[in-house]
């Protein structure tokens, strides 16, 4: 460890070394000078990750003064004054599954936003593993995404599933999502970074700790994307779950990453009366947001009602959170 | 549904039918009067489980006033007067992973009583997949726990292995646990319960929640002993953490079964630093309290040092406890 | 079961209904003339599966005479003359991990032709978790692997990882390979579908059986691309292999589906001395074939090189299948 | 690496090194004359496995003629002449899951010696998930058995379910079996050991290699008793299959125990057609035998139905091994 972390210094970068879980010890470059393949022939280094530098993303705020964490998280800004992810207030993200029609997305997003979200999230392409299942509205939806921007002032999050779409999602979107199902897409994930946007990049649903730190580094090099990692669950063999919330990673990637990392207790559990609870342990544990789906009537919704909140339910929430925040030294 | 439904009335019980995630049904008779072998005949029924009546285990507490849940959590006294776990108040256990020496053992009970824990934990037998570890001081281990009892007024809460201890270990102990390895150990399960002692029962790191409610089933039909389930992380792909702690079993424990559930971060992460975030997130999610790892030199503890807290770090995670606590409706 | 298989027939299809592991009924239809959306209403039918025609996919062979199994396996032409997967005779396809060099590509093809393969598989465009790690040669690369075919008469099977990609790796590859990390990435499912070429699928690392025919069904409905499904391991807790390779795939497709299925040991285990056992097993069980990385040095392999067989490895393998071939009713 | 072998040769054993998959390093001590905590302080070593003497466990054969493997598998004597697991010929256990009467038991004795099998497999105390489902029939099952034994001469293979059992079932029985709920179960192993019975070890079904070598370690610390591995599946996300059987296991136990390994294709898969496929696999990659559930009357069985087959599918697998066995370097 300590050769390793000689070598390092030896080599002009400020580093840092950890010595993980499986005994594998992982060298952090922290600038610019050190080589992604310094330490290539070393059997005890498995990645060299060059640091995120964590200044501020958006002009206008003192990262200094905001900061949650005492590492440092980079705080990321979705776009409209305010809205950001990473900073002492949490950033709520909330929405639809699926954009499904006009009436329901702006109900939805006046809802939300007046219960503190800063962001609406909503699918316009939805990846489905049953090619015969409902596929998303496409463009339309994005229209619709941007009226709804308008008129409430959140940040729209949606999800881009193939780099022939990122160019249409950028010119629409304020934040391209990248999901579960493409984390290990790294045509997907270079395009993405390409459009200089900040990308929200789900965990994929088994994808180690150290696969995600390094999906989110294909998009950093591309440009200087900010990326915000999002953990949604794993496949274990949890049967009265959809997935497995794997609370862990948030304090995890704090001792190894600048970068805001939010949950997502609605794929996470798959069950709408838990999302709550699990919302409420994702924030105690340090999450710098939540992204959650909600529907004016989940009995109703094309995809994923079975988790959705509807929006009483989202408001109590946020209440609830309202209150829960300030005991963790945070604000919503 | 329906059918199960009706035929369960029909048997006379007060039932409820339940729909799990994974489509089976399963049949909850409320009381008596329904035979477990009642539903063997129909394929969607896999379970009978006779409710566990929801009165308080001990006297002098009204059930009524202080129940933490909606659904009416069984508070479980575990012997001392106050020491209660699945009331409002947490029940929070804490202590060394193993019974080492009498100094060792006093200087971290007096510190845990102190911090506002209920608990002692501390292992007198210890069960190791290496036959060549160290496997516990044994009987002498027990005496210094009943000692620490006499000095601090703490319960004691102590890992029996084996059908042959459970007399040893039930006449010092206040509550017998029975670890991950031995959940489906059914023979050692229905020798605790024959003891009449309230039983710590952890989920086995591959069990399923249908698997962890029939093992304190085996308990409980043996007598009327009193189970608190507790959460201690299942075995995935993930490797930064020892175990990933599955949290969204806390409100699934919840809507299924009267009994209490606490969480074990210490196993759950094996990493002493996430224990005080994962510790938060537990009890926002509803946990009735915390199993945790308490040495006063972790960095010399015979076993599990790397995921102990030392005296300060628990002392600091009490205070935010405290601090969280009443921001979902409970108290320390 | 039967109201589904009575309205599959009323709707006139050839139906066949399933039921499988977890209790969820899969309905088939035979030919052209079932909808897809047919049975979205009934919460017992998971996914219609528009049967792929068993006929075989190049002319001059009698299906009926070589099948190897009862059901019917659909046979696939590779491109050259007598490469076919899914009949009587196994179908092995070999090669190094990546296409390092030309002597190193036409040393290995050169062996692996004389000791029995009929398609030789060669990374051009590598997938990496890491983004630092060796990418591939390019295209030079594809250039190589069109050379190697022009001397040996073998197949080239390599992989695609972007829809950009594809008309480019088509223009020189017999089979597109979509990689284990893209199984889910339906823009790139489509794109290969329309290329018309043999497409080799592998399941990802985390996908059920059922996800990985949806995936073969994304392919398939673009066009009349025949797939070849490949199984290559599981992630799973155990850490002394790679991934975990989960035979009972094996039969379990060619009980749904008429799709040839072959088996990756090599990333199967990661363990070389591990390959030859493993292979032999999957050929027991029923596999059509095998895709197994060889390299002239794996010492000195720049990929995957600790779970490449050298050449005298992979000529004793050959060998053994030889003799254990017969056994199962199969020939090589 | 070096360093470790060194200290290990200083100390006089005639030692062995291995690198594992996650880089783990195991010293492998070759005698009596390493102490089992000699590396205690070295973080680089795992487990010290004094190596179980190779040399054959009944007499008359002579184990360097009939040794299977090139490591040397031990032989394993279950009692009768004959009935050996660990060498040339595969060693087949056959019978019902549970026993449930005298008629249906004899009948598959009869069937399965006729048909090759070598060991009686029979469960009289069932170890089960739900406490409210059939236990087994208990003494007079093992009564039953030790009947079958006179009646065809198959050595009697049955459960012990707790350390109060051991004697019991030891008077009747040639073979101990410990369950998968019960590989860490480590009074019970201890038990079982003290027997001097050859003792039938199933891994945990979410167990490591390593911890099932730790729990036979268990076993033969106590004194001389042979223990016989036997893979039967672990638990994943599959949910096609009951268990997914890990069929790596088979040659990576032949590189670092002499112990002979066994299958269990019943459990493995839980599905019944799939039983002879994956049989055959587990043969072609080293196993040195099976054990497999036998019904005469699948359908009406009281446990475990849906994975047994019957006499006629048993006959017909058998006489596929006898064909397939040579193929492989082993005979039935």
């Amino acid at each position: 460890m300590q050769r390793v972390l000689d070598r390092l210094r030896g080599s002009g970068a400020l580093g840092r070394v950890m010595k993980s879980a499986d005994r594998t010890l992982v060298a952090v470059g922290n600038g610019v000078s050190i080589e992604p393949d310094a330490f290539n022939d070393d059997p005890y280094v498995d990645l060299v990750v060059p640091t995120v530098p964590p200044q501020p993303a958006c002009g206008g705020i003192d990262a200094q003064q905001t900061r949650g964490t005492a590492r440092g998280t980079r705080e990321v800004c979705l776009g409209p004054a305010n809205a950001i992810v990473g900073g002492q207030r949490l950033g709520i993200i909330a929405g639809p599954c699926s954009v499904e029609d006009r009436q329901q997305l702006l109900e939805v997003a006046h809802a939300v936003k007046e219960a503190g979200a800063i962001g609406l999230r909503g699918g316009a392409f939805k990846p489905r593993t049953n090619p015969y299942s409902f596929q998303g509205l496409g463009e339309p939806a994005l229209e619709l995404l941007a009226e709804a921007r308008e008129a409430t002032g959140l940040a729209v999050v949606t999800e881009v599933l193939s780099v022939d779409q990122t160019d249409l999602v950028a010119r629409y979107a304020d934040v391209l999502q990248i999901g579960a199902r493409n984390m290990h897409n790294s045509s997907l994930l270079a395009a993405a970074g390409k459009t200089g946007k900040p990308i929200l990049l789900k965990r994929g649903w088994s994808a180690t700790l150290q696969e995600m730190l390094q999906a989110a580094e294909y998009i950093i090099r591309e440009g200087d994307s900010d990326v915000i990692l999002c953990e949604r669950g794993i496949r274990t063999f949890e049967s009265y779950v959809r997935h497995t919330l794997a609370l862990a990673v948030v304090p995890a990637v704090k001792q190894r990453s600048p970068l805001p990392i939010i949950v997502d207790p609605s794929h996470g559990t798959g069950v709408a009366v838990w999302v709550p609870p699990l919302s409420k342990a994702a924030v105690a544990c340090g999450a710098d947001g939540l992204l959650i789906e909600v529907h004016p009537h989940p009995e109703k919704a094309q995809t994923d009602g079975e988790q959705s909140l509807n929006i009483p339910q989202f408001q109590r929430l946020m209440s609830d959170l309202q209150t829960l925040a300030p005991a963790v030294g945070r604000a919503l």
